[in-house]
């Protein structure tokens, strides 16, 4: 394969890409999903110009999902290409050195929102695409490109449609790029995901909100009966207390911690420059990776009740709410976790307050079987243009589509060009340029090795 | 005195009021900085129209103080009249069954914020001043107006002004009317208030927010460390969690503790028409009264972290924040309260997360002597008008301003036309008309008898 393209092209893709990334495309936000549309139709646009003969926008109950075929080529295997043009939502703003979605070249890096997570690395495969062709004169295998806009909010528009049609995820491989390499200079691939499971949970202590001078010392106040209840769902050494739940997990094979022995790892960097902080929390007996790989977690996204304004006001306040999830692994499915959450958040609450959890979404954790043939290409295609074959790692990510990819029975490449300090849904969230430049080769030339091993 | 005033001007009475309730004057939030001046300059115009000869609008470091001098009557007493224009918040204004700022009767009570706590109860004092006037054709008393605009957010306008000029509140009774009858039909004065000690709590635990997939299990959620501290600060029994608080707590007289008993007190009712819960909670070993009037309190008045907005962010938030607040009774002075509140904030955190604790205000619990003959012309008036004495209780609010009102040695006849349902700080406050009829009679009377009193 010639690599040239991603050298000589680098003004024009520069510029197309800021303007993908320009499209403030915040699912989560339904004040922005007109944006999700305008993002999916950027998609649309560059698919047709790249000459499929098939691009279709798909309407669900939510942003639409982006469909594509390139032309076929009887005989030649089939690779279905797997992203999200969705991203996250920006706040704090103000943390920001340059506004989200005005894409900004900082020293041999782009910053904005979605840079890595995902359009960035979307990108970097529909160029790869691109690059092949237009060295070969034509693509040398069948992609079916399949891109939806709910990854970051847990949307049912994709679900539906592979439920509907599970033809569309018929493939010999499905390539997905939405992960980082382990290190600079080490690709990975994934062997597993976490499951998730997002709930918001209220609290209601009273009918309405009332004078801390006149009821103080006797009104139930919602937000103190929230944050015990949060407070007792995990204690401080970071066990959640739900029954049943650690004992419910499969761990990891001794290979597979073996293999994550090996990896380089610096733990002051990592508490340093990754983390941002100055300890690490946790299960202290277990490795940071079995930590971030192997164990369920439970996090509080956000918390809200009472009064938030400037200044004092001297209320009591009847209702509190938190956004919480619980990252799953194997041995946790979501439905199973999402009833034992429900369950443990009741009984950690006084009897008197009114309890409500409402699950937003979940999906299950996820291994794959990285034994298929497809991931010795991939390997090839790394070791050919980075240098080096990718590493085995788990991710504590979920990315809720993939248990759906497999489940035709084509293996799930996942892997990805960011790199562990990319900032993924924080401010400053970046991309390296000289990974989107690598990237655009590598999965340029896995897609001309993939093709040559027929199907 | 002729009663006849509250009766015939009703219509105009109640159309003044609802003007005065128009104006916005939240003084917590600084937007609304400017209604704060129209509702001070509202009663500029409304003590000029009275024909007080002296009307200053005293500017500070903040929201203005109203002055006021009826024209002097040589030989009569001084009673110094103490109360504020400004309001709190609204939020949440969805809860409001008609609009905040626009005043509406219903069934025989006018809703908007502000009516009780203490536009109303200044309009009140006004109009008595103005019934008693024009009864007599003259006052027969000096009246001195003294209006604030930062009894609800904690402001030093006031302070500075009775520091720089303590004859400002030299009288020979204040009378204060900003707190509620007992109960329908029972008329109160209030010996003691509690003190305030109000403080934002700041944790930062991360530079940034992360990705809860990639470092949730190690990195440490600011929101889960500021619900551990706050739930440590005060345990699920109502206990505050601050060494030496309550063994420096004077405890009430025997003899107020049987005068406590003696009130009437139907707990069922309490807990369910004013309190709105299905429980009581706090120190179990102590009465309702005791709760409330005699023991510290700890609040947590608001809280915000992490993502908030509709939907689901899987963020580990790197910073959260607390408003709180303890309420202060005899014996907790606030200046060494916010010093332990400090103190036991810091030391309930890990030692990784940075803790803030910003004190926003505060003041110290009061006591008034209320064995002064201007008490027993209090009672006479309420006996005349409202048909029975005034009983002796507590407040479990705070006034900050009334320890400097007393500080030249007049008595501070704290007391007011509200009833305990009136839904301060709360979606739709409410003052019943009757007793602001009732009031102005009251009051009217009071003057009148005090004045007869001599110096």
């Amino acid at each position: 394969m010639d690599t040239s393209f991603s050298t000589r092209e680098q003004p024009r893709l520069l510029k197309e890409l800021t303007e993908f990334l320009s499209i403030p495309s915040i699912s989560a936000l339904p004040a922005h999903a007109e944006d999700c549309r305008r993002a999916a139709n950027w998609l649309i646009q560059d698919l047709r110009r790249l000459g499929c003969p098939v691009v279709d926008l798909i309407e669900g109950r939510g942003h639409p999902v982006v469909w594509a075929e390139s032309p076929p080529v009887p005989g030649a295997p089939t690779l279905l290409i797997y992203g999200h043009y969705d991203v996250q939502p920006v706040d704090p703003v103000s943390d920001w050195l340059s506004p989200p979605f005005e894409a900004t070249v900082r020293d041999g890096k782009l910053f904005a929102r979605g840079t890595a997570d995902d359009k960035g690395q979307v990108f970097c495969l529909l160029r790869a695409y691109e690059a092949i062709r237009d060295a070969k004169g034509r693509p040398p295998l069948n992609v079916h490109f399949l891109f939806e806009g709910e990854e970051e909010c847990g949307g049912h528009v994709l679900d539906d449609l592979i439920a509907a049609q599970p033809e569309r995820v018929k493939a010999d491989a499905a390539l997905v790029c939405d992960m980082s390499y382990y290190a600079p200079g080490i690709p990975a691939v994934y062997t597993a995901l976490r499951g998730m499971c997002y709930a918001e949970i209220t609290v209601r202590t009273l009918q309405r909100d009332l004078h801390s001078g006149t009821y103080g010392g006797v009104a139930p106040n919602a937000i103190e009966t929230l944050v015990r209840l949060l407070a007792d769902l995990k204690d401080e050494n970071g066990k959640i207390n739900i029954p049943k739940l650690y004992k419910s997990v499969i761990p990891p094979s001794k290979a597979e911690l073996k293999d994550w022995e090996r990896l380089p790892f610096r733990k002051r960097e990592y508490l340093r420059e990754e983390v941002t902080a100055t300890a690490l929390t946790g299960l202290k007996k277990y490795s940071v990776f079995e930590r971030t790989w192997a164990l369920p977690t439970f996090e509080i996204h956000g918390i809200r009740g009472g009064f938030v304004g400037e200044g004092a006001k001297t209320v009591i306040p009847a209702t509190a709410t938190a956004k919480v999830s619980l990252r799953l692994v194997p041995g946790l499915p979501f439905a199973q976790v999402a009833k034992w959450l429900e369950r443990a958040a009741r009984s950690a609450a006084p009897k008197h307050a009114k309890v409500e959890v409402t699950i937003l979404h979940g999906g299950d954790p996820v291994q794959v079987d990285v034994d298929h043939p497809a991931f010795a290409v991939l390997d090839a295609a790394f070791e050919e243009v980075a240098g080096k074959r990718a590493v085995r790692v788990r991710a504590g990510g979920s990315i809720p589509i993939i248990p759906r990819l497999g489940a035709m029975g084509a293996p799930v490449l996942l892997t990805g060009i960011g790199l562990p300090d990319d900032g993924l849904h924080s401010p400053n969230e970046k991309l390296d340029l000289k990974q989107l430049w690598e990237g655009i080769n590598v999965f340029g030339r896995f897609m001309e090795r993939f093709a040559a091993t027929g199907r």
